[in-house]
């Protein structure tokens, strides 16, 4: 998430009313989660385990509960509750903000796109040209939307990211403020779920086609001309690069990266990079080819055993 | 379900128009499904093979098709197709009822709640304070959701539960008259589905936190400070004690109990109780160092078997 | 899909500005996607490994991108491009036409049937008497629904066949004119995604049960008084014939046939036909006691390969 203009390190100290290391005036752009950061982000960091990832990661400018050395070239703000501060942030920066009617004032749609009723489109929304947009739609605050796109009944867009961290009291929820970007060509099936970023974007690549019932989770990239089958689930942080196809049912863990042109047959399990080009198939999903051996051997395993018995 | 006063036997038979065994004036206090009963409720049966446990249950009134001998301290009503007058029952005393607006005049929501646009709040249903309830969510009648609960987009609570008895004419339906119980401080996502109890209540516990296309049936019991993943399916009547964590597209049958502090990796079929603190894996799933065992032999067999020829 | 009269072979070519093989006033009665066509309709076909299955179907008028031999009694359509073509008819005899209020004009609903709020219900929909749908269900043009049914909340009825043809530019959409026709008695839970057929009809035969969360591609016939658990997906062009009972989270390719009375357990993967009666389990799926047998050997093993080693 960018800010709407560029802020001083000690207007977001005063902000958060914590101490800071830096010059006053070091210049803050944005905040992001630790796998989006950019030059002039704030990321935060709450674990000894991950300062130094923290502070050697692109961001400029790290919220941390400890005063550690300061990388050169960088600031830090010092606070008790990194996690917290973080949150009180981007809620200060991007609030949620209740929406009274059923398409926000504040969000626009092109030329040509039908809107069916009962649909909700909500805050800074932006839809291109020539979309349908299927009855009881929901699409939150900040989404964009191309031209010629097609979303089906009851389907979900920029619902918040599964983002927990367990603390002694229950799980902390940190805030999604990041977007669902759905580029042009692209059709979503009936009762789809897309959650936005949580401070980045979930985009999904021109062209592709996604079947009902499909879940894709926060901050996942999905490449052009794919087609997802019906019930496919997807973690957050993948990169599904471009022209994948994944049969029904198929379940994804996060943050890995499924190579251009791979297949993924149903039903699959998917815990690891995949190859460009390849055929996968089981739980947990190997090279198509090796799981029909095994599947072959196991089938054929009675008669060995017999065989080995005589 | 309880009724809004003590009835007399008399009374119930009256309703029913069919005869009974026990004073007139025996307290009836609700009817409950064989699950659930407690003292003061009715329970049906109408199988021999299950009278012993609807007479020995804590019903004080069954309502069966055969005039048995009636246990000391409860009452009979005898009719010729229990289950229909069951039904009859339940519809007398929750019928139905039509909603024309899409927040019920009968419904409350505290202070601090927003509500969305689109939203569907059924009769007497109750929502506590700083809830968000995202658009395009229905919570049918007599739900109840605490305080600062997050419901997100196209989620349904307290739909019918799926329960149903084969007859020579077809499937007949168990009415559903119980609710959805939503603690505080739960998140539920975005198209998750959660039947309410055929008579008593399906619950979620303090804390829990539900991603999104979750299924949760009628009857089942979540604990508190639970993490349930993607796509997870969890039958009826089951208990999911405290602090499980379930990952994506696992399913589980029902009448299980899954103990305090399970964890359940991705995709696994559970049909059976879980010891607490244990990690299972697998459909069906076992202990996830044992399948992990098993997935290392079957990858191992075509060496093994090689050498073994030799 | 028929059309609403009978055109004349010229009448059609002169809409898509073609040449043609056959008699000016050769009728031509609607047209339809292969699987599905009879007498009097148009079929197209764009590969010459399908051109003799579309010659020699059922169908009377072929769109085709070569003048080949016209069969006696048939007539051709001479297209450069006939999947193109074929979508630029079923657009000008079934236009899809945006609908502004919740329940179109042209829709019709039975006595006795209740509607709950923020349903669409779209153009010439037909539900029949005694039904109730629940709270945001959307409802597609031309579905018809029959007596006695009930659909709970978010279920989306007749949203369009994922059926995509893969084209050097990206995918074309085949487009959906067909409907979803649900039968007598038929309960279908929350948050169900139904497909129209392609040019036929999807259909759910009386009194079948469906539970949350299920997925039904297109152009499938489900039969009589089934049961389909939850979180079920079941691809395109199946037939599962009357009194299958299919339990949670199974998924089944497309283009096959589940004979009457099969039971398939919960998570299994089916790829080819069932027969009648029988009982299976597995992905892929098997006779259930196989896969038993076979998870038994799997499980004794390392017991097996012990007294091998000795």
């Amino acid at each position: 998430m960018k800010f709407s203009r560029t802020y001083s390190l000690r207007e977001i100290a005063s902000i958060l009313d914590v101490p800071y290391v830096g010059d006053d005036n070091f210049p803050v752009e944005g905040m992001n989660e630790i796998h989006v950061v950019e030059s002039g982000d704030i990321v935060f960091v709450d674990h000894p385990k991950y300062y130094n990832k923290a502070l050697e990661s692109a961001a400029t400018i790290v919220l941390i509960n400890k005063e550690v050395d300061c990388p050169e070239g960088k600031a830090l703000l010092i606070s008790k509750d990194p996690f917290t501060d973080f949150n009180r942030l981007s809620s200060h920066f991007k609030p949620f903000r209740a929406t009274n009617v059923n398409i926000s004032p504040t969000a626009s749609v092109g030329e040509g796109s039908i809107i069916q009723p009962n649909v909700f489109i909500g805050n800074h929304v932006k839809i291109g040209s020539n979309c349908i947009i299927h009855p009881n739609v929901s699409i939150y605050d900040h989404c964009v939307i191309g031209n010629n796109v097609i979303i089906h009944a009851g389907t979900v867009l920029g619902s918040d990211g599964f983002y927990f961290q367990k603390r002694p009291h229950g799980f902390d929820k940190l805030n999604s403020v990041g977007r669902v970007v759905i580029e042009d060509h692209v059709e979503i099936g009936a009762g789809c779920t897309i959650d936005k970023g949580v401070t980045g974007d979930t985009t999904i690549g021109w062209g592709t086609k996604i079947d009902n019932q499909v879940q894709i989770a926060h901050d996942t990239i999905i490449g052009k001309k794919c087609l997802i089958a019906s019930q496919v689930g997807i973690a957050g942080c993948n990169v599904i690069e471009d022209e994948v196809t994944i049969w029904g049912q198929v379940g994804i863990k996060s943050d890995v990266t499924i190579g251009k042109g791979v297949e993924i047959y149903a039903q699959s399990g998917v815990g690891m990079d995949l190859e460009p080009g390849k055929t996968y198939f089981g739980s947990p999903a190997v090279e198509a080819r090796e799981k029909f051996r095994e599947m072959a051997l196991v089938r054929s395993l009675p008669k060995l055993l017999e065989k080995i018995k005589k």
